[in-house]
């Protein structure tokens, strides 16, 4: 493209955000409005999305599996309801639901990453069922646990749990029993495949539940309740690909090149999604985009800010800039929401 | 002690806080307009302190050097000038300058994370000089580079250097030659002893200069300078053996069990301390001070906070909570100094 060109196609995305802008601020609006009714729980969710490129970055094995732990570890502090890995080289990796299967030498940083961000999340009870050995997973002894609340001790009480249904003959008229980490196995209400991971919402007994949606412990019972990962094989698809039907209404991208932190608000939104690049920036995940034609990130992002201004150090890391940037955000997501419950702390 | 006595005990303590409240007030207000008429660098400083034992918390040597390599990133992210390394042990390491010797296996976590910070703090082109091959530093090659201003390549522009005397016969009437990691050493204006670390103010020819307290470049040059480690042989020495000869006039304690940061501002200060606890909290380090009476660390401390309300994992470690509550006390530094020059980014 001539430069003309490229500036005529930023001018073009430019429109298409301001109208895009007014669409989110009559969201926002209806978002805030919905959040406040919602008494119970927090309904906003926030997203996180990290080249899987930064695993590169790790000078040994081990290494590489502890700083994808501390990535989850960052994002559970935080609540973080989903991690996007995106593939900043062209692997060509796809998306994944559950787990991922036939890993090659191709893409394998952002596989890697996901798998150990997937594994984390899951409670320790489920793991041998859901994880089988996997050489991705071999210095997963070096992990530091999430201690998140869906993480539930044995005896712990909790009105949900995270669970796997059982292979038990059903019962005529009765649900499936399901493993939930307790003594006791639970009863739930319908019928459904053996090996599923299902949330459940127990009732007095312990006995007995009901299967529910795995963002109810969140929506109605104020509970962080992990994140989910998602893979996407380029920056763009982060955006294209969001699990909610409404998609991302407030964007962030972090960049020490973006503008102060400190003036900045957040407006309000349904789905936020914070967006970190690897060893080179975001500028690196744009070029290697098939799908962008801008070469300047902070045009794809609603916000890009500089969650550090002042830095000591020439290169803040990804997984250091992630806690920095969600300390710095955690108070202006809150005050977004003065009227909401927000997930309950320990 | 009785719990009448422990009780009178903490009304005495109190008192004397208030008291010592109004100096530190009367002290504040002299801080904030000498920091405004200050208007090349920054005059006030930033310490932390956090108990060696957070070493132990570390899987392998490889991990436990990588811990203290993060804590090292996080204080150089935050333009921190001291870092004071307690012992909350009881194994009685006492404060030693520069290098330290005769490691023997008690209070060997203190004195092994104090060698490592001191190591990276140094710039590349003086290891070799200041730190000797030592088992404490084995795994130094899986360290993060601090990449802060004061560690220069070879044909970078600054107005300083650090460097070390070097072993050259004096000329009559001259000054002592140092290396300062250029393609030529430098010419000082006094003779000083062979080996000794200096600071030079370099003249424009960067042939000559002139030996200058370490924090010049910081209080007139406005560039970050890195951080000097200190030992502390409990954590009550983290107050009174301070490098400072008025104390520490703003005290930051930080525990879950804190007072929420969003609802806090910080006086105007000179020396502001912030005090992370170890792997059980401040209060095992409250409890092993043998100088101190009360249990209740909040009482130690100006302010005591939770720097992540609402956090989704039931403990942060230190090293987490050191980026994390850095990052929420960032933008509120700069704030009680609205006119000051902060420390020059990057
Ligand atoms: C190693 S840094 C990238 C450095 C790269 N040289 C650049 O110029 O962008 C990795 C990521 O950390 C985040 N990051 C680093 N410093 C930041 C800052 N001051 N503010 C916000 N995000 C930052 C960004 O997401 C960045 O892409
Ligand atoms: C592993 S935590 C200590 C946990 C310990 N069980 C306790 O109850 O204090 C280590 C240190 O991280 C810091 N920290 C952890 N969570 C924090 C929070 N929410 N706010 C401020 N500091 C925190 C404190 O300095 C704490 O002593």
């Amino acid at each position: 493209m001539t430069v003309k060109e490229t500036q005529k196609q930023w001018k073009k995305e430019k429109l298409i955000k301001r109208l895009e802008k007014r669409k989110q601020r009559e969201a926002a609006e209806k978002a805030k409005n919905e959040e406040v009714q919602n008494k119970a729980g927090r309904s906003y969710t926030v997203s996180i999305a990290l080249p899987g490129s930064v695993l590169d970055n790790a000078q040994s094995p081990e290494l590489r599996t502890y700083l994808a732990g501390q990535i989850a570890r960052a994002c559970v502090v935080f609540c973080v309801d989903e991690i996007i890995v995106f593939d900043e080289q062209g692997e060509d990796v796809r998306s994944v639901e559950g787990e991922f299967s036939g890993v090659g030498k191709k893409g394998h940083a952002c596989i890697q990453l996901a798998r150990i961000l997937q594994y984390m999340e899951c409670p320790q009870y489920l793991r041998k069922w859901f994880f089988p050995v996997h050489k991705d997973l071999q210095y997963a002894g070096l992990l530091n646990p999430l201690d998140s609340p869906h993480h539930m001790r044995i005896d712990e009480e909790s009105d949900y749990r995270e669970g796997r249904v059982l292979d038990k003959p059903p019962k005529p008229g009765k649900g499936s029993v399901v493993g939930c980490g307790m003594r006791k196995d639970v009863r739930i209400d319908k019928q459904l495949q053996p090996g599923l991971r299902v949330t459940v919402k127990l009732d007095k007994t312990w006995n007995q539940g009901v299967v529910v949606a795995p963002h109810v412990p969140r929506t109605e019972g104020g509970l962080y309740w992990g994140y989910t990962v998602r893979l996407a094989s380029c920056l763009s698809s982060v955006f294209t690909e969001s699990p909610y039907k409404e998609g991302y209404d407030l964007t962030v991208g972090t960049s020490e090149r973006g503008t102060s932190v400190d003036q900045a608000t957040l407006s309000p939104f349904k789905h936020l999604l914070v967006v970190f690049g690897g060893l080179r920036g975001l500028e690196a995940s744009v070029d290697s985009d098939p799908n962008l034609d801008a070469t300047d990130p902070s045009l794809l992002f609603d916000l890009y800010l500089n969650t550090c201004p002042g830095q000591g150090s020439r290169t803040i890391r990804t997984e250091e800039a992630i806690l920095i940037s969600m300390a710095t955000l955690r108070p202006k997501i809150t005050a977004t929401f003065p009227d909401v419950r927000h997930t309950k702390g320990f």
